[in-house]
């Protein structure tokens, strides 16, 4: 009954409804609620806020920590946890509803485990994925109060580190702390816990899920699904080029009087956080161009599938580049780890990509609107990269700044938030959305070619 | 025999080979020439000029009103004239080998003019494109003529008209004037002769002749391909949407001053150059970040296939907006002018808009460390848009700069001369490479899905 009420609602549109009404609960919460200082939030902030906290950004108009209450706090922590919850559970079943359709032609590990008709289905992932969360966030809690334990009293040390724990495992980014992670910049335990729960969370349930039964059942990597190939392989590749690329054009800034060791926990945090967790180790005023341009990339990039984390996705990333080698190779078909794949694939990662591009150019030039009007480029130099990363930051929902967040206007907010909320729920509504239909249209029109390029 | 030793070459190697081999020619030219002051150009500048010449892009790095003798305007002239010459001829070559392959499926107007066996044909479209080159920049020469006639003595103000209209039909944008056209924003007749010139140089040989064709056969409108159709409307809507975003944004800024005829021609002549001819009739240095950022997508979106433009080229544009509505409608195939496209099309406007995104990128990228190494952003603010603005300007041959071209370094140089050639090339071979072909490998990977978004 309850599933037939469900299947009434065009399916891309749930989640669309389902956020929208977690968003505004969170509004309302945090409107209600006085900050430290007896003030409220105006609706506008407490709309942002809690949009931020929802599609798990991270970017932010009030520094958290001393400028919320606890409770406050406290809002910000559950719709972290409700909103990436939401969406791991709305990616991963429409990523096993993709397995299922398909299923004739190829055995994914995984539906062994999980294909026992749609209802049980459903509860069992639900179950597993909320188990797999705890796990994770408990473990990651308990680690980081071994290093908050020693600046803090014990309740408010574990709260610390349950708040960090949560807010990494979502990818959401939000920070207790004003310099986010800078103050830890050299400390191998905070650094290796939050980056083992960012990538826990940013690769998806299962990806780490079909890993795990493939080493207990001493199965080989050929047996893996391509989708969990593609994301490990595009993921580990990312880490290690993003690493290299910010030790190298940061050496002789950001990290220049850092120890080596210091030096390389940095730069691997920071390529670990950029791509859609958003917490930072270094400082994002002092870096240079180029570091600032690969940033700006490795948030369009963002995480995996079914996952809490954001941006067109590393799937997209790895089978753009099979088309590449397809095409340089001058292979009619598009092959990665001897497997096929499919047009309606190709097609969902070139919309995508496309579709993010547009969207990101299209908020920036409104945020130029909104924060610049008529103020000509050489009185505003700077502003347009920093209004560029801002777009991208919300749009990959990574919550990164350069520092334009707090200064925004009344518009510049409302852009922020249909940048966040489209960030969030666009490639997942477009990837559902594009799937070949039974149904064809009873005329054709004739084929004809335009030519390109 | 000479068309058997040709056909040993593959396709796609032919336009980089004639190209790179009149970019060498130049070279030598430029480098053997001596400038006004007597001294001769390093080998580097003489390397950049001739690419920007054959390339028809138009960034520069000297005033070669002031800096060259006639002769080096003469090599420069030629280049354009050759480059331009060159790639409408390859291009529509292209277009029409296209236009072959599909024609039991879809008739083309134009195969009844061309279709008289492969030699005929390419010497009769060689033949009709020389006339049509010949026919529009005598007129265009004449009519600016009638202006420059004013300033300057007889023979030279034949030879600056001359010069502007050869430069203006093959959309190269090198002007004799050290400020380009702003001298002339409010002169309609130079405006519109230029106009004139840039849009029938760039809207391609194909689209116009099928055009007339069909105006002197009283033919309807649905009688054109599709090609024609999709070329006409985008240039159409581009030249009114950019426009009206020239007029509105800078409408108190570098319009400010002028009576609302300049203001509108100006508007409507900057619409028309920026997509790819790269002439300016009003000031880049004073412009605002919003119409900064409109000049960007204008220059990346560029002008038709089979013309002397530059940029993904407006079918891509078409076709991508025509996979917008077919995704939001829910069609399962993507229609535009009641034809459907066909997938291979659809593959190559993907493939060309991703191509051109990354290759830009990676250009600034290459620019910001070949022009800023280690300064922190901080101390370097308003270079990145900068060097984003010179690098999609080299790509999409347009031409225009925001300051950064004369102040570029060696390795910077390289760089800007890489993406003139990538730019100029890169979509015409890619759209080649893209083609179904006959031979299938022996076996066939099996499909499987992967996750996207
Ligand atoms: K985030
Ligand atoms: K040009």
């Amino acid at each position: 009954m309850h599933s037939r009420w469900l299947q009434k609602i065009p399916p891309p549109l749930l989640p669309v409804a389902g956020f929208l009404g977690i968003i505004g609960l969170g509004t309302l919460a945090l409107a209600l609620l006085p900050m430290v200082h007896g003030q409220r939030l105006p609706l506008i902030d407490a709309l942002f806020m809690a949009t931020s906290a929802t599609c798990v950004t991270g970017l932010s108009l009030y520094d958290i920590g001393t400028q919320f209450t606890v409770w406050g706090q406290g809002v910000i922590l559950v719709l972290i946890q409700v909103g990436g919850l939401g969406i791991m559970l709305l990616s991963t079943a429409f990523l096993m509803a993709l397995g299922h359709r398909i299923s004739f032609r190829s055995r994914f590990l995984l539906q062994d485990t999980y294909t026992h008709g749609p209802t049980a289905h459903l509860t069992h992932l639900m179950r597993n994925i909320l188990l797999f969360t705890f796990v994770f966030e408990t473990a990651g809690a308990l680690l980081l109060f071994l290093r908050f334990h020693a600046d803090y009293p014990g309740l408010q040390a574990a709260y610390v580190a349950v708040f960090h724990s949560v807010s990494a495992f979502c990818n959401a980014g939000f920070s207790l702390f004003p310099d986010s992670l800078v103050g830890f910049r050299g400390d191998p335990l905070v650094n290796l816990t939050m980056a083992a729960l960012i990538i826990g969370g940013g690769i998806g349930f299962l990806v780490l899920h079909e890993t795990a039964l493939a080493l207990r059942n001493r199965k080989r990597w050929r047996m893996l699904s391509l989708h969990t190939k593609l994301a490990l392989s595009t993921t580990a590749a990312l880490l290690a080029g993003g690493t290299l690329l910010f030790l190298l054009s940061e050496w002789s800034e950001t990290l220049a009087r850092l120890p080596l060791g210091t030096k390389l926990l940095a730069s691997f945090f920071q390529s670990v956080t950029t791509r859609t967790a958003g917490f930072n180790s270094l400082d994002f005023a002092a870096m240079d161009n180029q570091t600032l341009l690969a940033t700006l990339m490795l948030m369009f990039i963002g995480a995996s599938p079914g996952s809490t984390g954001g941006g067109i996705k590393t799937t997209t990333l790895g089978v753009l580049a099979a088309v590449s080698r397809a095409r340089l190779v001058g292979s009619p078909t598009v092959h990665a780890f001897q497997r096929t794949i499919p047009e309606e694939t190709l097609r969902r990662a070139f919309s995508i990509f496309v579709l993010a591009v547009v969207v990101i150019l299209l908020g920036t030039y409104l945020l130029l609107w909104s924060e610049l009007r008529d103020v000509a480029y050489a009185a505003s130099r700077g502003r347009f990269l920093e209004l560029l990363f801002e777009a991208t930051s919300a749009f990959g929902t990574v919550g990164l700044s350069m520092g334009a967040t707090p200064t925004l206007s009344f518009w510049g907010k409302w852009i922020i938030i249909c940048l966040m909320f489209t960030g969030r729920l666009g490639p997942l509504v477009l990837a559902m959305a594009i799937q070949p239909r039974g149904k064809r249209s009873f005329y054709e029109f004739a084929e004809e070619p335009a030519m390109i390029g």
